[in-house]
């Protein structure tokens, strides 16, 4: 596990609980947060170079600031070890292929980190659509809206909102379509908080994507939804619809003269994603004991990378962006 | 028009936008809500025997106080009319038998007017468990709450509540159960006003009845219900279960921090039924036109009755009374 | 009644209905079709001439084909006779501003019948968000769909799926934004028919407007929809989010080891805007009738229409228009 | 952990996920039984009367067949052990009264195991109860109906549907009515399955609860539910309703010609009440841990018991029950 923040705990917890596997090794720059995931999994503490040379390691977890990916993407594939890497691989389009080509030279195992594939309403959904339920796709709509803005701290360091948080809607794009998307066009605005017009991003927006069958997908996007987390997908094709909805909090509904009142959507993403978050990490480590392929691969956080960047381009300058 | 109150005005503007058809004639006790209602829809006023003389007049809908049924009833059977009456027939089981007998007697198609069975959903599902979608009909909840409680006045010579409200549940198991009850239990309280319990009454109340194949179906009744007019049924078979559930005003919702809320269901029963009061006329004026046969019919109204008698014995005794 | 087609029997039968108004002349250039509805509703047959002559007429009803409204608005308006128009106005937006002329100078009441305003569910959707219930709009979602595309020969001469569908969508995005578009951006393809393709249309088509206070209303239309006619729209704001779903055929509910499974949404447009028709009727003759302001006027259907004009000028450009 | 079958290895993977509570040892008629578990949690298999006398055992998990309960709760009690025993305590009334002598004279914690009080939804749900949203609670319903029947073996000694089913709704009427009932009224059928019947139990039932207030609960159960585990409850009060429904597997809803189909309910009773497992254990721990105290309780076992008694009894005399 390199990386023991909050979602390299979230990781290192899930692991815990299944059999058959072991956090062996823990890093991070502040050994003190190392040592303290170390001692709640019963895990060894170490620094990451060590981590990487030891033969007790099979797989290793980059769950660090995005801007160190490079380096260890490189250092673990040489050493041999299968790669599980959060999202995004990194922040520049080169360096992904650079480690695209780490990986195919040295042939490890590696597995970029889109959680939502794994999320059990949206894995199912797309199983359906490939098990041609609803036939041809003919148009996709995505909408994703976070409870509320994260610090402008990290929206100036983040690369904007298409590359932060609509990049979980770009791979959603590409799993729901089945094809790559030849156009992309991009509006959006400052509406949430103008702090975050100053720093140049937007935090509420929408993309428009068609693919050269002529598929067309509609992603919004905005930083706050005062009734939760608000993550939807909706799918039409020549023979029908499937959509996911939202997880509520619970299934209370409260019946008064305003009406019928249910939950709202659970807030936390940790909470919402929980059972994708176990089950992506089973993916990559079935798919490693097992020797089979890992999905999605490096060359699906380029693709995501890609579309991010086009959608900054379009908004940036007003046109459509042919990919 | 034998009545012009307001179920009988509802009949009569159902009647006017309907092609082929005419209200030719009205009567009341009160002479001015006669001639207003007949001017509302260009028929005549007349007095209940003139009405009943006429040659031009081919069915009579009963719609006056439940009292003066029986003497329309049989004035009208003995005129040859065809009769359309509004629930219950009468208060007294053993006169619904005399009306049958004269209505046998003179042949007159006869329809006991219990809109619900005409209610496009529950028409709909009673249809689909007749298919067998469901298989054979195991458990039944019928679940009816007004939005709030009559008059007293209203109460005290209603017969209570079995008689007055419920009697339209136990027509509604009578439908959905396809067989008759053999036993009935019922308990009661008057929670909602203490004045319904000083009048005999109560206004919440749990019936459970079974059948000789062994199905169950319980009602509960409430004259309160803040969120609107709350009508659902629920059927259990071998195979699945179909349910009809409440009419809501419209289908907006509005999503806050409080979670997700939807509009309270239809609150005033002409409209919650509106397009059952519309059925129920057509089916009766297609089957007296096209001499089909006419359901639910007076033994519809005899079998409710009697329920209703049987369910305030089971109050009443505290034990469960066998039919 | 001016037209005597579908359209036209809908708001002759609606009016029928109602108190106080009376259809007291139809013309169509079918004189059988004229006197079939006449002898229906009560009404005369005549020629459109001696329509808009009677003294007796104090409003007519535009439901004749598009391209015959000009010279009746103009003959119309002269007459000094209120206007209710079926959309649309007119094909060109350069003589729809010569009938805002005409309508202007003889200072006639004159609605443009954009339905959907109407319908119970939209319109309290639109109060609440007035009403502040969300506070500022930041993004307005509206997805049509209808059951199955018209014939080839109606789409030929309708000029294409932005004027004669999408138009509608057009409207409501007005209606809930509040404000005005100032860009728009299209994409479509033919995904339903290739027939549609090859008469130069597209069949399923997405649109983004984007508004001066950067706001953003996304559109999707297809011509089919295997569940039923499928109309939908979602309004984010600074406090929340309103929405509206579809009407559904019935509230019945189906379990079995599938799943639950509810109806199909209402297929017909006549029944799902069954409310809508007669609630704009009713708006319109109590606004002609009481002298206030009617609305959706003559400046909303050219609003509209030039939306359509530059949705498809997109399509075509393959860029953004600002508007 | 005395016994380790399937809810044994519940609680088991439950303990071991949380953080400062180990289970310690184990122990099962079936060594191999004890030892797997034992192996898979890192934790001692011992024969029960070691798991007593060991110091290092503050609390014990009694998750055996029933008919051991009464000895192993008299053997902890005298240990000083807190205990958590499984439902039901045991099948007869008396000789639960005699554990409530040795639990209130030892004075150690005892927590009967009523899971779905624990359930996110029905605690949240009873919780708002308390909390007064709905005013005095007036009518309850519960609705529970397992996938399939359990082996005519099991039912042939688990004292019946009423004790060994409906006791959760039981426990769960008393949880939300938060008073208790003073008759009961039982009916059922053998429906499902005649061997059910020939072993002399039914499968389909419905019981009917009064309290001195006048309060009414109606339940109903049954061993069949084609679309999965159904789990809901009703709450009617002054102020309105609050009702919990069913745990779909998912949120996927594809919608065809046939209408809208969303997902069967969770058809397994370890994963649909999940999270109530993990919840009565913490409970559990952190009430032994901070001294507070335990609920449910021992006399709440009692009281479930004695209401299965009566439902019985009722049944079998065809009368209701006074308690």
């Amino acid at each position: 596990m390199l990386g023991c923040g909050r979602i390299g705990q979230v990781h290192a917890l899930t692991i815990r609980r299944l059999d058959d596997v072991r956090v062996t090794a823990v890093a991070d720059v502040f050994p003190e947060a190392a040592q303290s995931l170390a001692d709640r999994i019963g895990a060894q503490a170490m620094d990451p170079d060590a981590v990487l040379a030891s033969a007790k390691v099979d797989a290793v977890v980059i769950a660090t600031p995005t801007d160190t990916h490079y380096d260890l993407i490189h250092a673990a594939a040489r050493a041999g070890k299968a790669i599980f890497c959060e999202k995004p691989v990194d922040m520049s389009a080169d360096r992904i292929r650079d480690c695209i080509a780490v990986v195919e030279e040295t042939g490890v195992p590696f597995m970029t980190a889109f959680n939502r594939r794994f999320d059990p309403n949206f894995a199912s959904l797309q199983a359906r659509i490939r098990a041609g339920e609803i036939g041809q796709v003919e148009l996709v709509t995505i909408m994703s809206r976070d409870p509320s803005p994260p610090p402008i701290s990290y929206i100036q360091r983040s690369g904007g909102i298409f590359r932060d948080m609509m990049i979980h809607d770009f791979d959603m794009a590409r799993f729901l379509l089945g094809e790559e998307p030849v156009q992309i066009f991009a509006v959006g605005s400052a509406l949430v908080d103008p702090e975050i017009g100053a720093a140049g991003d937007v935090d509420t927006a929408a993309v428009t994507l068609t693919t050269s069958s002529g598929a067309i997908c509609q992603i919004t996007n905005s930083r706050r939804a005062v009734y939760g987390y608000d993550q939807r997908v909706e799918v039409h094709g020549a023979g029908g619809m499937l959509r996911a909805g939202n997880v509520l909090e619970n299934t209370v509904e409260l019946a008064t003269g305003a009406g019928f009142r249910s939950a709202p959507t659970r807030h936390f993403f940790l909470e919402r994603y929980e059972a994708a978050y176990r089950a992506e990490v089973v993916h990559f480590i079935e798919a490693v004991a097992g020797g089979t392929t890992v999905s999605p691969d490096v060359q699906d956080g380029l693709a995501a990378q890609l579309l991010a960047d086009a959608a900054a381009e379009s908004l940036t300058t007003g046109k459509p962006v042919a990919l």
